[in-house]
């Protein structure tokens, strides 16, 4: 198969092949929306455009992608990543941000974080909570823009998560058109991964997905995988307090 | 800036650098629906999976980014772009499809297509419209993938249209969030676009986008630019005939 541009191959790796810890309990900045967009109005006058950088990790259950997401209360999720310093560039800031939310404080358990490709990008035109994936048109002075990159995983890890959050892997195919639940920005997540070679690695045979499929040995469950978020015994992960 | 891997750009110039004309009525190959699926059915028996590949060619009109589709009837829109022939490679043949669609017979006004990168993948499970931006876990034998590729355009070009189709420039904001009326995978585009950087080449001063929004030389109309789709004396492009 010739090589094809703009297809980049990630690696993924089971959810079984990574293990789950909490540490200490991360703060909300702001106890209320209005309270939030204050103090994005604040920042704003002071610092101008603000720069917000987020990762997409992506395991595998059941041959099928799912993508880790912090998930605060019971219908809030969200991407690990946050806001730049001034000044900080893109990839150093993600790093950041991801140690921050999923590594724990053992530093000898620290994950070397890779950032991949950028997956998309959004803008925050106003001081509200509305992102679109392009500039509109009559905005000359959006708020923030929102830059997602691929952080392609190693084939072990162990995280640690704020007491405060779970971290759960939503399949993508539970993304896919519902906004409702997840936010369009989240809902568009398949489409913008869909471009990418997701090497499935499996515990049992390593299975490439898509590219395999019409070869015989693609090892497909004989039952769509159930849905995690259906489910919140396999929802929630393993929460084993971190030894630190 | 430093550079932002996957963050590929491309030049996007204003639609008064093209010009459209219209040449001979290319037929259907289904009268409906049902013709249609068992078409599907019976060249999916013959040659299994069915492979597309389709063209994202963007202009731009406000600075705004615009898609070019092909508009059938009044309410059918796609790519352009098509099946590709058993053993035809992706580029190979999407350079023929666009041919079809898009070039005029006249030799001397071929365009020289670039295929740029990969935007995204679709897949069709079952014999029905229905498409997914991933393979559906439980589906072993999918009957279509559909690849979609950036064409980087040349700075002017014309373009003729079978005489039974009009070609659209439909900007991001009237696609996005909008699968009603595109489909769910054109309304996808503008999410999938927003990892490219789309220089946006103006007539007058040149202007980035949406790279230089902090600069105060940006660029932008006063009013957001009228809708194309809204305004089908825009919408429907100057055809004239082509000399031959």
């Amino acid at each position: 198969m010739s090589k094809i541009i703009g297809q980049t191959a990630v690696s993924v790796y089971p959810l079984s092949n990574y293990s789950f810890g909490s540490k200490e309990i991360k703060h909300e900045k702001d106890i209320n929306m209005d309270q939030r967009m204050a103090r994005l109005r604040q920042s704003y006058e002071k610092l101008g455009l603000r720069r917000t950088v987020e990762g997409v990790l992506v395991v595998q259950e059941h041959n099928h992608p799912h993508i880790l997401l912090l998930q605060r209360g019971v219908a809030f999720f969200k991407l690990p990543g946050g806001r730049l310093r001034p000044g900080e560039d893109e990839v150093s800031g993600l790093k950041r941000k991801l140690t921050n939310a999923l590594a724990p404080a053992n530093p000898q358990l620290r994950i070397s974080w890779d950032v991949g490709e950028c997956v998309g990008t959004q803008w925050r035109p106003n001081f509200d909570n509305v992102f679109y994936p392009y500039l509109p048109p009559h905005i000359t002075k959006p708020k923030e823009y929102k830059r997602m990159y691929m952080i392609p995983l190693p084939d072990k890890a162990v995280f640690a998560v704020p007491g405060n959050m779970k971290l759960v892997a939503v399949p993508l195919f539970e993304l896919y058109d519902n906004p409702g639940r997840f936010g369009p920005s989240l809902a568009s997540l398949p489409a913008m991964l869909s471009r990418f070679r997701l090497n499935v690695v499996g515990s049992v045979v390593p299975t490439a997905y898509p590219q395999t499929l019409h070869m015989a040995s693609y090892n497909i469950p004989e039952q769509a995988p159930q849905s995690l978020l259906m489910d919140s015994a396999h929802y929630q992960f393993q929460q084993k307090q971190q030894q630190e």
